[in-house]
């Protein structure tokens, strides 16, 4: 029965200016809505479209800035990580480790990332149906991490094509973890304009709006100042002017959501 | 910025008896909530999975019925035709005329059923896309009627199973016209049942909370006494006993998305 | 074990001079190639994409063609019926009836059309399991009608797209009926240019060689001798002065398929 | 112009003389049919439903195994790698290093393949389009190496369900690079069983038919002397004492394929 927390920050960790910016004004959105907020960005984008797209700034750099981060912020933080010897390594400046939805069933990743002791957000793969990610959080739980989240981010439909199957929400909740709805990638059109991804960034509300009043405990929503010139993810994310009204409006479907009879344990019993 | 409308009943007319029962007590639940409510049901199933299964008590007889029901109620009735022909016999006791999914592409019904003068409710074809609506829209329209609504009731996804895409809502109030969301029939599972559709009624509150927190004008919802026992659609209906619990959540949700800048045009603006 | 037949002509019956010397030409391509072939024509196109499309000279005109196609030719003649009444009107100048694929559920229809003793093509609508199709034939059969066929012509596949699934062949062959695929639907792109459908002719002879290969009883393939001009599925037929060459190749993959274990009993045993 | 290769072996080396004795069979059969048969065996099943499930004997055991094959049955060796560290270790043991379809976005796994300059063979992913492996292949090619093949092993079609679209197959051809088609992973139900795949052994010669009709370079079929005792992948593997009879037939339909213009050149042009 706890407000949805928001998982929010730009796609990818441009340089330590732009981080520590954008976080504290992230920082300054969640105060006053009085919600918890995991500043979410990618030091790597490993799986890129294109291979001369451009990756970020790597994981060495990412570290201190992460920890710089925490530090002027007190905001927990989230990264993706592509490779299972990464996760030793970021672990100390990383408050939840994701696993991307490619990923999801890759053992050693995921036991990697378990043993880390870092709560564990893992995508569920768009191949993936929901009642099959009882098996991937098995893996991060039976590793001794009891910290897992489950996070829809869409499920292939036909080709360069995603959709959100709102009843895999309180599938995914019976499985007895967190669930995240990822707003942004769920909006994506992979592949779609040739060698990058597209997006629909005016479904983003849409889409937000549906997963809270169905109910899940947090809502994941990338976020930048100018996304029609970010390096990537550029037409899924929400301006960051935007960013604040987006969810105070969600708070509003929550509270409703979460003062009835815990939706998720309702609609399945 | 009005309140969600209902369109509910049972998905067949079981006898004149049951009909008049149930269409009492559902004009006491919409008194109640102080809600539109629009009586459903069918006179006759004609697309059965199986020919062999129950197809309800015919049309003739249904007529006197549907005018008793706007009689004793004052509940305004919707009823689905198959035959271009049976649009003229029934207009005189149906508010609304419903065109089933599966026929709406079919120009001669769009137009017969335009030319009586009545709302007319069309499903949209699971094989459709939500943007291909306004061409069928455009049937309605351009004979005339300016009443057309276009509703949601899911889209094939795979085999035996039908997803509810979220972004159809608004992409189809773009065309100009009232968008219903179907919560009954976009949880059935067509045909799973080997000679019968199955449904999965856990999921009916799950698909209308979304929906109407994204923003429609009405929900479509199927009740009945005793789903488990009904002639069809049983696996897909609400209990009667649950209808009204159901409906005054999905109000106080929709409150919220009626009290933004109206949802469905900000979105795609 | 016998040789495929092809289902074949223009999508609308334009006038009685082309529709007479298109079924000139056919015939003579099917006595090149000693093949059975039936001369498929629509005399009304009831479910066009939109309103003001061409659809067909209309029932009557069309009676006495149909009627001198067959005399002339000696061609067995196919053509679509979209209401229960047409079913007896054409059935003196018709040899398979077929029923569309947006109406493979409606009881009515499939039983008017069983009643008139002709043929019967179902074709399986876009949203229907290939093993569904059982119902539908047990409708016809049901109704004393033995004469019963399931055409494949794909399977919604996201928006705007279909996908033929080569599995469904041999699971509708296990119905006891024959099996025909409809290379032409089947590459249709429903929708997928705003006010008409799409097609992608350069895949009719793709998918024709892996049914063909799979096993079949019969391939649907419409033909014009100006598929750009045509006033309807321009887009997915084939040039008329290609059609003999791609049937040609048709027979080889098939004589290989024929000549082994039949295929479709095999492959499912 | 081309006869097409067979891509075979047992899904896991379990042992060295079960590998031993497998391959010896395989390289009989390549030899009485007069076709190149690659062996292919995984050593770790990475990313197994479950995480209990058998993962096969390691890389460092099978290294010498795969060595011996080569150097007794003088069959060429392909296996499958998920971490970029483990492609120097394999490439001296590996003439054909496959990518998992999982995995086929990760740039930097592709590369360390790449630069391996042995030949790749890339699944394409279950949620990629065909014409979305271009940007795949481009990767490996971009990084000095001309050597891959896209293989097409299903798309998601719904939940637990793969799909075959026969149309990807001419679509990557003209990528120019060769194209595989895996008739065992293609038949596979993923998820489908609880904490396993499932799998309809049923279809993988309906399938392979098909896509050998249409035109490929090679054909991946996995087989086992008794499947459903297999460690992984058993619902979908063929029984070894099948095998030949079903590359036989396959080969029959692939000279009329290979008899024409080249089918991948043409369809498109």
């Amino acid at each position: 029965s706890h407000k949805i927390a928001i998982i929010a920050g730009p796609c990818q960790m441009q340089s330590r200016q732009h981080a520590l910016e954008t976080a504290q004004q992230l920082k300054e959105i969640a105060d006053r809505l009085d919600i918890g907020l995991i500043y979410k960005t990618s030091y790597d984008k490993a799986n890129r479209t294109s291979a001369i797209a451009q990756r970020g700034i790597g994981m060495e750099k990412s570290l201190e800035i992460f920890q710089e981060i925490r530090e002027t912020t007190g905001l927990p933080t989230l990264t993706d990580v592509h490779e299972s010897a990464h996760c030793d390594i970021i672990k100390d400046v990383i408050d939840v480790i994701q696993i991307p939805a490619f990923l999801c069933r890759q053992t050693d990743l995921l036991i990697a990332a378990a043993n880390t002791g870092r709560a564990i957000n893992v995508k569920k793969g768009q191949f993936l149906a929901p009642w099959d990610m009882k098996n991937v959080i098995a893996k991060i739980n039976g590793a001794g991490n009891p910290n897992a989240m489950a996070c829809e981010r869409g499920t292939s439909f036909g080709y360069n094509t995603l959709v959100s199957d709102m009843r895999g929400l309180p599938i995914m909740a019976q499985i007895g973890c967190p669930v995240i709805f990822d707003a942004t990638h769920s909006v994506q059109q992979p592949g779609g304009q040739g060698t990058s991804s597209g997006g629909q960034r005016e479904f983003v509300q849409v889409l937000a709006r549906a997963a809270v009043a169905v109910g899940v405990s947090g809502v994941f929503i990338e976020t930048h100042e100018d996304p029609d010139n970010a390096p990537s993810d550029g037409p899924n994310m929400v301006p960051l002017s935007q960013f604040e009204i987006l969810v105070a409006e969600l708070l509003e479907f929550d509270a409703i959501a979460k003062s009835k009879l815990r939706a998720l344990e309702h609609v399945l019993a």
